[in-house]
């Protein structure tokens, strides 16, 4: 037990008050966490682009003031009634898709869609009561994805909280807890490319890169590169991209120019943009036969996938992942101990680093598309 | 050595002369094999809708004279230079689709869409030569999928010949050469269903109902029939279909109705009737985290694939397959080997038998919806 179990902690948050305006480091209260509830303090969190997302909230919900983040380490503070296996201190990753354990997509081998607790970023309270478990002079502030890292301290439900090897750095595997995850899944649980194999990856943020990282890993030899920026080229040759295609420099669709190149198509592809006409060109760019194409990037909610029928039955495989098929309490202790064993590489995904009181700073970076992870330390 | 090798055998036929125009038994020359070709005495033949839509020829090439066929069983009566692996006297499945066993797709262990021997119903040539053949009082006569089996012998590839147990009696047989076995294939060789799942087929034809038949089979719990004519259903019960969903008395989506009785979705379905409307629907029926469906129908030439993304990225999967992904010549020796030790009944796909004198009689009954098999006997 620790000394501030079952008490309403004061921390210190950055609020989102307006969309798109910078946040404010404000004096937050932090209630206890109720039954199947954790109470974690934050040591490190990332900006990942999906918070940027829903801070600009353009055309979202509006669920305004907030507290954001997702991407992020910490520790147990305080446990609710009903937590079995998480104890004061465990060395946690909170992660926005949860394991009830309990349903269909829990106990299928291949979904980790739960049914409960699968991500929901119109919801700005806790499950149990409806309720948040932030206020400020009194008046609720809304959850992010049921994790809301920004804080010193948060509340976050059992089952999207995964225990971690207590010797793993915080401030590096933080980043496993959303983009990194889901690029490397995507690979290792999805696409799955055999040794020698060929791999677009479309769109080289943090996302596509651990992909292409994963297809390296896996033993892929072409490793395909699609952007429209070229300035992400040189970066991405540190993560396997061996061959580089610009939008911008194409007039034709880009899946005729990877044919072309590839003798009929590439092995696999992963799309991490979220354009539904690179969607498109993932899907029409892998090989008859035996192609598969892999569905990563959100798209904008009116877009329409297309593609003439003839594309399919010619033996084309079309997938879609979330958090890259990973259960998270299942899964990420392994992708944890991947790092631990040097088995992967995460430094080269952390560009930059801020204290918490500059976490305005992050989301500058991104808007600027400079570099792929910053790591806000919580306690600089 | 037959006494006939190498020499011209005249012979009947059932020559299309028109589209859409009664075929018209002739008496025609057949000459001797070429290099890597296979000349066969065709025992069985049926009639798939394949040869019946290229004879209707509405906006497809207009190829004739043409013989068309190619569902059938016989015996090889001469090979020609180069043929390695087939005799004189061997029980023989054509194929429409073959096996060069060089390309990068016959050395993949997933593909079966050969480079040199695909399906090509545009050629009324061998490909060794570019010539026919087939002649009539001297003039060349089409051929049709490099099968062309409505005549008493016909001359194919060898890499497009099966040689089977010669045991298997080869008026029950035939029907794998196509349709059956492209059912079968959909389900054994691509969409896997698990014991006890659940599988929705769109279209209850012959190719469908061998879906179903190899559903229940692979131990499908629950399998709904989905077409737009009742009287299907009684046949469809024989292979298994124990649901029944007719599209003309809904006036919602069919994919809406089947995610309701289902809880979210089949586990698998089956799109066997060619409409791009049902291959929509066919896609989004089947439940997300875990879905997979399968294309099979050929669709018209305009036709366009549309879904909404995030169909896909809830992690439903879509494939296509051609001939249920068997390669022939490597696989379809074991599918006549489960009929021969009774793991599959052939029996009740063959409906009307007619003598190759009549053989206009089995057009007339797909015309109508009649049956789904009819045995042509070459011999009768
Ligand atoms: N499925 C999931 O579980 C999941 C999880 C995390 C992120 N995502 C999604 O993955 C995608 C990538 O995330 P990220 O963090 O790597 O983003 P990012 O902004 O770091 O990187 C995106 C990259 O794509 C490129 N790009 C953007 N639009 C493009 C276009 N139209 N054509 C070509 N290139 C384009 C950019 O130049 C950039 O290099 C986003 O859509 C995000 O929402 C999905
Ligand atoms: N991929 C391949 O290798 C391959 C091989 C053989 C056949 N096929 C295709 O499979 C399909 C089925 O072949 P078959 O021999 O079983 O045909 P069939 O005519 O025997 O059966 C088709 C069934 O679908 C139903 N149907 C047709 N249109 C429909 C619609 N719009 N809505 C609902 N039901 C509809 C019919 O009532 C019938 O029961 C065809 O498109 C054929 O070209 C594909
Ligand atoms: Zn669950
Ligand atoms: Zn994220
Ligand atoms: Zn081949
Ligand atoms: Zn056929």
């Amino acid at each position: 037990m620790s000394t501030s179990a079952g008490l309403v902690i004061p921390c210190k948050a950055a609020v989102a008050w307006e969309a798109g305006k910078p946040l404010v480091i404000e004096q937050v209260e932090v209630a206890p966490p109720q039954a199947m509830e954790v109470r974690i303090k934050i040591k490190y969190t990332s900006l990942c682009r999906t918070d940027l997302h829903f801070w600009e909230a353009k055309g979202n919900t509006q669920l305004f003031p907030r507290i954001f983040g997702h991407e992020a380490a910490g520790i147990v503070e305080s446990v609710g009634e009903g937590v079995k296996d998480l104890d004061v201190g465990d060395h946690v990753l909170p992660v926005f898709t949860g394991e009830c354990g309990e349903c269909g997509h829990c106990k299928s081998e291949e979904s980790n869609m739960c049914d409960l607790l699968r991500i929901n970023a119109t919801r700005g309270v806790m499950l149990a009561d409806g309720n948040s478990r932030f206020s400020l002079k009194g008046k609720p502030i809304n959850h992010f994805l049921g994790t809301s890292t920004f804080s010193e301290y948060t509340v976050v439900h059992s089952g999207c909280v995964v225990k971690i090897n207590p010797l793993a750095p915080l401030d590096k595997v933080c980043i496993l807890s959303c983009g990194i995850s889901t690029g490397l899944g995507s690979i290792f649980n999805v696409a799955k490319p055999k040794k020698g194999s060929s791999v677009a990856v479309f769109g080289l943020g943090a996302v596509g890169l651990a992909a292409a990282e994963a297809a390296r890993i896996a033993g892929a030899s072409r490793i395909i590169g699609v952007d429209r920026s070229s300035k992400r080229f040189e970066e991405a040759k540190k993560f396997g991209v061996n061959e580089f295609l610009n939008l911008k420099e194409h007039d034709r669709p880009i899946q005729e120019v990877i044919a072309e190149i590839t003798n009929g198509g590439v092995d696999r592809s992963i799309e991490c943009t979220g354009n539904i006409d690179n969607m498109i060109s993932a899907f029409e760019c892998v090989h008859d036969g035996w192609g598969v194409a892999v569905l990563v990037g959100v798209p904008n909610k009116d877009a329409v996938f297309m593609t003439k029928p003839i594309n399919v039955l010619n033996e084309r495989t079309l997938k879609g992942t979330f958090f890259g098929n990973y259960k998270p309490r299942s899964d990420l202790p392994s992708v944890v101990d991947m790092y631990m064993n040097k088995k992967l590489e995460l430094e080269k995904f952390i560009t930059h680093h801020v204290p918490f009181s500059e976490i305005n700073t992050a989301f500058e970076l991104m808007l600027k598309g400079q570099g792929l992870r910053c790591i806000i330390n919580m306690e600089a």
